[in-house]
C-alpha cells in the first residue's frame, strides 16, 4: 500500500514527563541553554555565524585546557567525535593499544579496526583504571602507534589516575595519545596541555549540561600534523577533519551545514563554564558527589570503586544483596520522574550507575535521589538508613 | 602557556541578527520548531523518548510516501545521512554510478571511493538534468552495482524529472537507486515507494525548515538486506546501520546517544508537514516559488532552468550582465538581513540561489525577496523593472 495525503499520522503535541536526570546523561539541560536552542538561525555561513565559531573554539579551548588550534565541535553526538578522533589519527597499518576496562575501550577497538588500524589491549578489570606499569609493558611488547584510554569511564565509574604518567609512557615511545573525556570534560579536572594528551573528545550532555548534537574536539599541532600528512583519505568523508579544517580553519570554506542550534547551544554551556571559572565547577563538582556519596554510603550502601579513582560526575553504587536493580530503576522512572541507570557488561546488576554533572550537579538534585533511591530500596527490603544518609548528605552540603 | 582559570573567555550574550533566509539553506525555521526545542530533555532510552521514536518514523514514512521499516533520523546533518546511505550500500569492490551535473555528484563520487568503491561517471552539464538514455548507456558500459542521482540539485536548482523510468533501467540492471533528495523531501513532489527508489536521504533544514542535526533515511528491505548481509563492516562505526537497526528496530538498544533535541524539533517539523498535508505542501511550495518566478521574469531577469527541470525550492536566477554577485548578495545580508547565495563550481559567478522552502516558502518573504534584490540590482545599475515585477508577484500570490 503506497500512503497518500489522507494517511497523515496523528501525532499530538510534544509533552515529554518531566524527568530528573541523574543517570550517565544527558544530565539535566541549563534553562538558558534551553532557551538558547529556540533561538532563530542564521546561515552556517553567515558572517555573524563565523564570528560566533571563533567564540566557541575559544571557550572549549578554555575548558579542554589547551591552546590547541584544532579545537571544534564535531557535527554530531559523542561517538562522532570519538570517531572523528580515532578515524582521523589512526591509519591503515597503524596499531592502536586500547584498554578493556569499560564499554568504551570496546568501542575505541571497533573504530579503529575500521579505520583499517591493527588493535591491541592492555588490561585491567571492569571498575578498576589501568596500571602504568601494564601501559609501559604493553608499550613494549607491541610498540602501538596510538594509545586510547579513557579518563572518565561511564560504564563503571572510574576515574582514570596518573594521566600524566600514562602519557610521558606514550611518548617515550612516540605515540599519540587519544583521551576520552566524554564524562569528565566540564565536571572533573582535565588538563590537556599540562598533561600531555595529544587528541581528547568529549560529549555536551554529561558534564557541560548541553543537549548532545555538536560534540567537542581537541588535537594539537603534532597529532593534526599526522592527520594532515595521511597517505590514504580518512574513511569517512563527513569526519575527515582535512576537509573540517578548511571549515573551522582561517579559509572558512563550506563543507557541511553546521548544526547551527546545537553551536547555540554548546556556546551558551560553556559561557556558564566560564562564567563558573572551570577550577571553582571541578570543585563544585566535587563537592555536590561528595555529599551524595556520603549520604550513600551512610545508608548503608557502597560505592564500587575505592576513593584513588572514585569517578565524582558518575557514581557507581553496588546493588544491595537481594535487590533487582531493574525493578529499583523503573519504579525510580515512574514514580519519582528520575532517571538512573544500570551497569554494563562485566558489571551489569552489579551497580547503579549515578550522574553528577553539569546542572543536575546540585544540591536539589542529590536531596532528591538520596530520598528517592532510599525509600525505593528500604520498600524492596534492602537494610537501608534512608534519615541516616539524608542527614550525612545535608551536613556535607552545608 | 597553559591557560587557568583567570583565562576565562569573555563572550556575551547569544544575539545573532534577525536574518530571513531565502538561500540554499537553512530556511526560516518555524516557531513551533524552534519552540519545541526548548523542551527539556528525557534520555535517549527513556520509555517516553521511545514511543517519541516510533512517532518521528511513523511522519518520515509519510512525508517519504513510503512504508519501509527501515525509516529512521541520522544523527548529524544532511551529509551525515548521505555518508549513512552510501556508506552502507556501497561494499569494497561495487561499483557507483554517479551524475557530474552538480556539486553533490561530486560529494557521492568521494563518499563511494572511501567506502571502498569504485566509480564511474555519467555526464550532463551544470544545470541540466541526467538523460536517461545516457543512464542506460553508462549501466549498458559499466554494469554498476549502485546508482546515485540528485533528485533535487541545490547547487544549480534542477530537478530530476524521469524519476521512475531512472529507477526502472537501474533495477533491470540488478542495481540499487539511492536519491539525494535533500532539497526536495517535504516541499517537492516526491514518491519513494512508487517511484522504486531504494534508498532515500534529506536535510531537514530545506522544506521541512527544521534545524539541522537529525536528518531523514529511507531504505527498503531490499537495500536493508545488502547491507546486513555485508561481508565486511560498515568503515563508520558511527553511521553502521547494522547497528543503529539495533536502536531504531525492535530491540532498542543502546547504540549512541540520540540528538535528543533534534529528534524534539525534527518531530514538530513533521508534525507540521502532517497538518498541511503532503500533497498540500508540495502545491503550496509550487504556489509560492511560481509567484517568485514570475516576478522575477517580469522584472527582466531570468530563470536557469527551463520550465521542464525547473526546481520550486531552488531557484537559480541569472546574474544579469555587468553585476558581481557576491556585491548584490553582500548589500542584500548587510542592508536588509536576508540571505541568498551565488552559483558553485561551473556556475559560480553566473546564477543566484534563492531558496523558497518550508517556512521560507510564504507570500511574505518572496515579496521582501523581490523587492529588495529589484532594488539592489537597480541600484547596481542592472536593467530591472521592480515594480513590474512585484505586481506580477502580487497577481500569482493573489
Amino acid at each position: 500500500m503506497v500512503r497518500n495525503a489522507q494517511d497523515a499520522p496523528e501525532v499530538g503535541e510534544l509533552t515529554p514527563p518531566d524527568r530528573t536526570l541523574m543517570g550517565p546523561g544527558p544530565s539535566d539541560v541549563h534553562p538558558r541553554v534551553l532557551r538558547a536552542m529556540s533561538t532563530p538561525l542564521v546561515g552556517h555561513l553567515d558572517p555573524s555565524f563565523i564570528e560566533l565559531m571563533n567564540e566557541v573554539q575559544e571557550l572549549l579551548r578554555y575548558t579542554f585546557r589547551t591552546d590547541n588550534q584544532w579545537t571544534i565541535p564535531v557535527s554530531g553526538t559523542g561517538s562522532a567525535a570519538m570517531e572523528a578522533a580515532i578515524g582521523n589519527v589512526v591509519e591503515p597499518g597503524d596499531t592502536m593499544l586500547v584498554p578493556t576496562n569499560g564499554y568504551f575501550g570496546g568501542r575505541m577497538e571497533s573504530m579503529a579496526e575500521r579505520a583499517g588500524g591493527e588493535v591491541v589491549r592492555v588490561d585491567a578489570p571492569w571498575g578498576e583504571p589501568l596500571d602504568p606499569a601494564d601501559v609501559e609493558a604493553a608499550f613494549d611488547e607491541h610498540q602501538p602507534d596510538v594509545f586510547g584510554f579513557v579518563h572518565a569511564e561511564t560504564s563503571t565509574g572510574v576515574k582514570q589516575p596518573d594521566v600524566p604518567e600514562l602519557t610521558g609512557i606514550a611518548h617515550e615511545h612516540d605515540a599519540y595519545v587519544i583521551a576520552d573525556c566524554v564524562t569528565s570534560l566540564g565536571g572533573v579536572e582535565l588538563r590537556v596541555d599540562e598533561w600531555g594528551v595529544d587528541v581528547a573528545y568529549a560529549g555536551p550532555q554529561k558534564c557541560l549540561s548541553c543537549p548532545p548534537g555538536a560534540s567537542p574536539l581537541t588535537l594539537n599541532d603534532r597529532a593534526m600534523d599526522k592527520v594532515l600528512g595521511r597517505e590514504n583519505p580518512v574513511r569517512s568523508w563527513y569526519l575527515d577533519l582535512s576537509l573540517l579544517e578548511g571549515y573551522w580553519g582561517e579559509e572558512r570554506a563550506y563543507h557541511h551545514t553546521a548544526p547551527i542550534t546545537n553551536v547555540y547551544a554548546l556556546r551558551e554551556a560553556l559561557r556558564l563554564v566560564a562564567e563558573e571559572g572551570i577550577e571553582s565547577r571541578w570543585e563544585r563538582h566535587l563537592d555536590v558527589a561528595r555529599a551524595l556519596k556520603a549520604g550513600v554510603e551512610a545508608m548503608g550502601l557502597e560505592m564500587n570503586a575505592p576513593d584513588e579513582y572514585w569517578l565524582p560526575s558518575l557514581n557507581a553504587v553496588r546493588v544491595p544483596d537481594g535487590v533487582s536493580d531493574g525493578e529499583v530503576i523503573q519504579v525510580l522512572l515512574d514514580q519519582y520522574d528520575l532517571e538512573i541507570a544500570g551497569g554494563l557488561g562485566d558489571l551489569s546488576g552489579d551497580i547503579f550507575r549515578i550522574g553528577c554533572m553539569g546542572y543536575s550537579a546540585r544540591p536539589k538534585n542529590v536531596s532528591y535521589l538520596l530520598s528517592a533511591l532510599g525509600d525505593v530500596l528500604d520498600e524492596k527490603g534492602a537494610a537501608v538508613d534512608v534519615e541516616v544518609g539524608l542527614s550525612a548528605t545535608s551536613d556535607r552540603l552545608g
